[in-house]
């Protein structure tokens, strides 16, 4: 392995982006702001779509595909959903190149120009709702519930990868429905699928909560989100679920001859999460070492290392590994035997180690004399040698509890790192320390607005279960009935 | 139903166009040229998709992500590649959108344009290959094979559903080798692929062969193709795979170090199929009455649809239903069962003949009480009365039989319409009527442009079975070593 990486109390920032890099999951490209997703990466992408994907299914949802390109008058119909991504919409002038006559290679054939410029999608509310349009007359044809797998293009000025890429990679919900009370329903329902996909794959405790006013989505009348906290102590937005009201259809004009025959606009949500998700992940679990993956998005769960001396040693290891192997797989666990004889032992184990494979399991002629293994843990950097008989049930033990240790390990760091704050000098204090500062607000996007100016925090959600208590604003000292969550964000 | 489907005897086009749409699979976007795919034809392409993903991977291949936008200059790097390109990209030349100052909505704000256009993805070569630079030093990163599933964009002028769109989804190949034969094999294999899936999943018999010169890829040296025959004689390109030579590790300067140590130049393949595989499906099997889907790619392989006096008949059907269901899915058959009351019996027949449901059963008061269902096949259109006893393996088999009878009447389909002619009339009059003509050929682009130019018919490919046999080019008369394929195209 090359030199080690940069420590995350030296430089938080380094070690996720040298991480990221040398783990093979993403890199830069050539195209300002664009990565690309390396293989190792998009397995781990792969995996989160494919149980996403379940359960959206399993709540009755049906994947669909709208296009890519969206006529740049469709943005002016909803007043906000404009406002709110026009600064940073990557736009289709031409469709042609020609070879220039000056011998300049290809440039941009100026008669080719299209009679409206089309925008590559950032979100595709607009095109959508116009098809939607097509799609409800009446109360049979709702509720209509369609998920779409898709890249999507906001024009970033400062990108990080993963957290925050000019293209990237979501599923983006968008749902109609008869009644106020069933929209609603369904974008907390997907809060749901959310923080349940959050909490049991990726092993992130989140916190469910609304978004206020000025942190909204463009064009919703709420927005639902969670919010997870990383090492540093920032919050990091997973996902969210927004309840658009009518106005979308009224934008597009979408109605439906209700049960009693009176025509009624239809009620909307839509709902996402992206490769952003990607570097949640590394950011919530990832040590010194390298990545720390939870066994149920590790593309792998399990490698299998032969440590030997010649042919001989390696074809009678590799025969007891074969078995093991497809011990193993019979528990569906998700195995690879690494027995390239390009890379050494000790090669092998870094690599693995910075890849964050949950369990290693090494075999060499001392372990086949003893019928062992040498099983290390990741997340605990542990090693015990143990018996190989029963050896996939202790594996498979051991994969819960690393799961559950990764999610109770994060909650254990957040509620280390949350704080409660009544007073203005304190609040700041503790937010430049890095962590959530639950603390009253007057409501105001005023006091929220010159609390971000002075401190960089902004509220990153009004909790679901915010409790009843009566307080006085920490900045202004008006009245308040309950904490919100203050940090500093990704 | 409304009213019934065009006739494929009358227009066959037409016949196409509505089958696609009102059976569900998609229909044409407010954004010329792009469609969008429903829910029901999405349901289809990720059948396919899984399947396809699953061959890959089981051959060794990884998925990744590159960019949707590659840099202008990038094109001019291989010239036969831009050549092929250049007149149906779509260009994206500026960053953002502002208010108009004179109150005219949303306009391209002109301060932001980009130094240097960008195109979106008609084909992934480049920019994939500009990012393969970096990966590959030594002949250890080699072979290197990754697959992309993403959505290009080629502008084109005439557009049909699924068939020709300005968008489209697909998966793209690319593959980096360290001598030419290992990536012959490549390819090769790749098409191996191809043909098994079109044959095993999609029933779709094609030929595997070779494209000519004038219809090879923009950048390859060899393109292999699969075609298939549609109802109308015609024929359609099903899948290709390219071995690309040294053309864009050239281009791109990406160079391995051998075991010997010396620097020598990547040898490459792509390879893909794509959303057109919808038409083809299409096209191959349906009829007058609506779509015919193959069990094997069928989103429900069986629908039960209850026949009924209120509500306390249906749910005494509706707990048999339930007890038929449980079983069906215990052998892995994905089954619906339709209890809308929204619905007649007769709406509801009509409806999933119309979409291509394999296997259709009713049940009626008749039934429970003689422990029998209805059980009509949607391929040949005929009924008959079974015992729900063992009603699991009648259904497991009758879906066999007819996924193997799609095939082989495709195939029968194809042998009636295959000719060959050795005379200039014969062969005319044969292309006109439809088919396959398979005749002498003298090898030449300039025959090949004029027979084309006279006939409409291009050369589909240089069978890899060609038979050696001495004859004269039906054109010229000069010599040819054994026949090709000739037809129209879609």
């Amino acid at each position: 392995m090359a030199q080690k990486l940069t420590k995350r109390s030296e430089d938080y920032s380094k070690w996720y982006n040298e991480l990221v890099v040398r783990a093979d999951l993403a890199e830069n490209s050539a195209v300002r702001g664009s990565m690309v997703i390396k293989p190792y990466g998009y397995a781990i992408w792969e995996k989160m779509q494919a149980e996403l994907d379940r359960m959206f299914k399993e709540t009755g949802h049906e994947n669909a595909y709208f296009p890519l390109f969206i006529p740049k008058s469709f943005f002016s119909r909803e007043a906000s959903h404009v406002e709110g991504f026009a600064k940073e919409c990557a736009v289709v002038t031409h469709y042609r190149l020609k070879n220039d006559d000056e011998g300049k290679g290809v440039v941009v054939d100026p008669d080719a120009r299209l009679e409206e410029e089309l925008i590559v999608r950032p979100t595709s509310e607009t095109i959508i709702w116009d098809t939607y349009k097509n799609w409800i007359q009446s109360y049979r044809d709702l509720p209509l519930k369609i998920n779409q797998w898709a890249n999507v293009v906001r024009w970033e000025m400062r990108t990080r990868l993963f957290l925050r890429t000019a293209e990237f990679l979501w599923q983006e919900g968008h749902t109609a429905h008869a009644s106020r009370e069933e929209a609603i329903e369904e974008a907390e329902t997907m809060l749901g699928i959310y923080s349940e996909f959050a909490e049991n794959f990726m092993a992130i405790p989140v916190i469910k909560g609304l978004k206020t006013e000025s942190e909204r989505f463009a064009g919703a009348e709420e927005t639902y989100c969670i919010e997870a906290m990383m090492q540093d102590g920032k919050a990091l937005q997973a996902g969210t679920s927004h309840f658009l009201g009518q106005n979308f259809a009224k934008a597009f004009d979408v109605k439906y001859a209700s049960k009693e025959g009176k025509e009624e606009y239809v009620w909307a949500t839509s709902w996402g999460v992206s490769t952003r998700l990607m570097g949640a992940l590394v950011m919530t679990h990832s040590d010194d070492q390298g990545l720390v993956l939870p066994p149920n998005l590790a593309p792998y769960q399990v490698v299998i290392v032969p440590i030997y001396k010649g042919q001989e040693q390696l074809d009678q290891i590799s025969e007891k590994v074969n078995e093991i192997q497809s011990r193993l797989r019979a528990k569906g666990i998700r195995v690879k035997f690494d027995n390239r004889d390009t890379h050494k032992p000790g090669w092998k184990f870094a690599e693995y180690e910075l890849k964050g494979v949950p369990l290693r399991i090494a075999m060499g002629p001392r372990d086949m004399e003893n019928n062992t293994v040498e099983l290390a843990r990741r997340d605990t950097l542990s090693k015990e040698v143990v018996s190989v008989d029963g050896l996939e049930d202790q594996v498979a033990a051991l994969l819960e509890e690393i799961q559950s240790n990764l999610l109770n390990k994060a909650k254990d760091f957040r509620e280390s790192h949350s704080y409660t704050s009544d007073d203005w000098e304190d609040f700041k204090a503790k937010i430049e320390a890095g962590g959530f500062v639950w603390a009253h607000w007057d409501g105001s996007s005023e006091t929220e607005e010159k609390i971000k100016a002075e401190t960089k925090a902004t509220i990153r959600c009004i909790p679901l279960d915010q409790q009843a208590e009566e307080g006085k604003c920490v900045y202004t000292g008006a009245p308040s009935k309950g904490r919100v969550i203050f940090a500093k964000a990704y």
